[in-house]
């Protein structure tokens, strides 16, 4: 299997008002360094899993409805619980999405998974990995 | 697949009392970073893989009998080759039953696996992983 | 000159109310890798720098008041722009305070200088560097 | 699944001379910091995966006639797309190779796959993992 | 002393045409990952060191000449061994003149110094460093 | 001022025998990730700070009568506190003396300080940086 692994990131508010989170539950905020990989069983005929350029062009469309905002605002969120885990999960499924309609290029279809790791700390990070098919 | 990851560490000292292991036979050490993996295949309903509070106790405590310790005077080490390795697998077993027995909070018994990783230096590093069930 | 330097991490959240910070204007958040870097030029009597355990103490207890807060919300920060630069002064300014006022112990006041470095993301960082004395 | 994970890198010089490529079409280089991960299902008599002197050097010996040269020269790469990803798969090729030969020791036969993972930049890296036997 | 460091990077081919350089005398080449650490003595009215974006923007046009490029064949390196040495001097010549003519912004004009790195591997790295005034 | 900056490594194990030292008093071990910095004024005949080749070999030859070593068994730190500050400042005074004699080539002469780095976790680090004259 091959991977092709690509990095960007958000700066982000938001709270996670719940008491399970002890001192996350107020308002505060995270880095998330997010890194996407892309598994294809075969390359492509230019011998790449895919066109690196597309990928970083859909990662930071998906990144931008996020990137410096209270996400407590954010309407697509309203009433979830926006964990590390849960923003892994939305973005894996705007990028799989992207993969399946064609964003990614005719080749984004080949892809057989994708893993997306947010790295919130030096010590703590969460991903979310899933087949695109 | 969801995974959450975290890290702590530990300073020791070992040797590796057989001719295979060449200069590392003698009495020397390592600072072993140790990540460990948690996976889920599905989210609690607090949206997370694990109480990661918890997760960093149970490694914290599981490290603790090892921490600035000499591994060869340890009983449970006796006659054994105490590789990154086997201390893979030591750390994973502890991790692992920690999930079983409720030590991690009932959301740990629902833990497909775990991968414990120890980062011995800047260019080596050594993983288990296994099913928690 | 010798030198030690210990790390420790905040997630905080705040806006920067000036047009001059386009996007990050509004609230958002960050996740600071903090490293202080205590020089000094002879070692103690213990042939080290800084006594470890009570710098960490120190750099916890001055990054408490900030721990997964809205630093807008924050009085001592009423009125300034909590850039990560600003950000980094303040944490010296803490621990500069305790190295003179002897809660780093006695060998804290042999120190000649510190240095305070936040990174914000895997791109960028800043950092404070100032005498002690 | 146990795991070893050796690190080591080349400087090399290549074009990829497709348009889909845009300005890597012309000559450039790269630095490849190259990791190579050994899974095996269970530990040899000495508690390792693999004997980490000769998995160093079967690396060391994979990445030789590609160190500091141009890869278009080269008549193995004649008419190749010399991508991150295809260098992946042509170094893991050798090393699995090497395992099959016995040239990583009789215990390279037990390896249940290899992970290959070249680092491009702090941005982007690409991996190819397939099965030993 | 205040600092504010960001990060870019290239990948170039080159030779290193001298006896004194061993097996890169020929054609090779390099991912540089350049660190660029801006300071300061004090902070300007919005509590930075530097517009950040404008430095991001003056890194960026100042790498782009040399982006994807065979350096060998740029004119104004014609004779030059362009060692990471040089080039990290070459780096901080350009972005030194933009915080002199203002393309750094008026700010630009109240740096102190400024650090250029570039790491070549895990394992090297070279910079430069100097007034800006 | 110009820097290259280099990186080998060592496992050791030792005893810090003072009350001091709380739970590093008995015997335990590390990994010291060791970067060594040559800084120069000018660059030399071949635009390099150090023949990074000369450089590396020294930083080996320094290390080797540590690495894998239990260091409270070597005579020449018999009755010292081996911390990890007084381990930057040992493997300083042994590349200055090599910049001196010349084991570092012609070249070492012209060096005008010499930084060395040891990294004992992820979390922590000790240096010691002197001039070579």
């Amino acid at each position: 299997m091959y991977c092709v692994e690509v990095r960007d990131r958000i700066m982000i508010a938001h709270s996670l008002p719940d008491a399970f989170f002890g001192p996350a539950q107020g308002m505060h905020g995270a880095t998330f360094v997010v890194d996407v990989a892309f598994f294809r069983e075969t390359l492509t005929a230019k011998n790449v899993v895919i066109d690196i350029g597309a990928a970083l062009d859909v990662l930071k469309q998906t990144l931008k409805p996020l990137a410096y905002q209270n996400l407590d605002e954010l309407p697509m969120f309203a009433g979830r619980l926006t964990t590390t885990e849960f923003l892994a999960k939305h973005i894996f499924d705007a990028i799989a999405a992207a993969a399946r309609d064609g964003s990614l290029g005719e080749d984004g279809r080949g892809l057989a998974s994708i893993r997306v790791t947010l790295h919130e700390t030096d010590l703590a990070r969460a991903s979310y990995e899933g087949s695109v098919i």
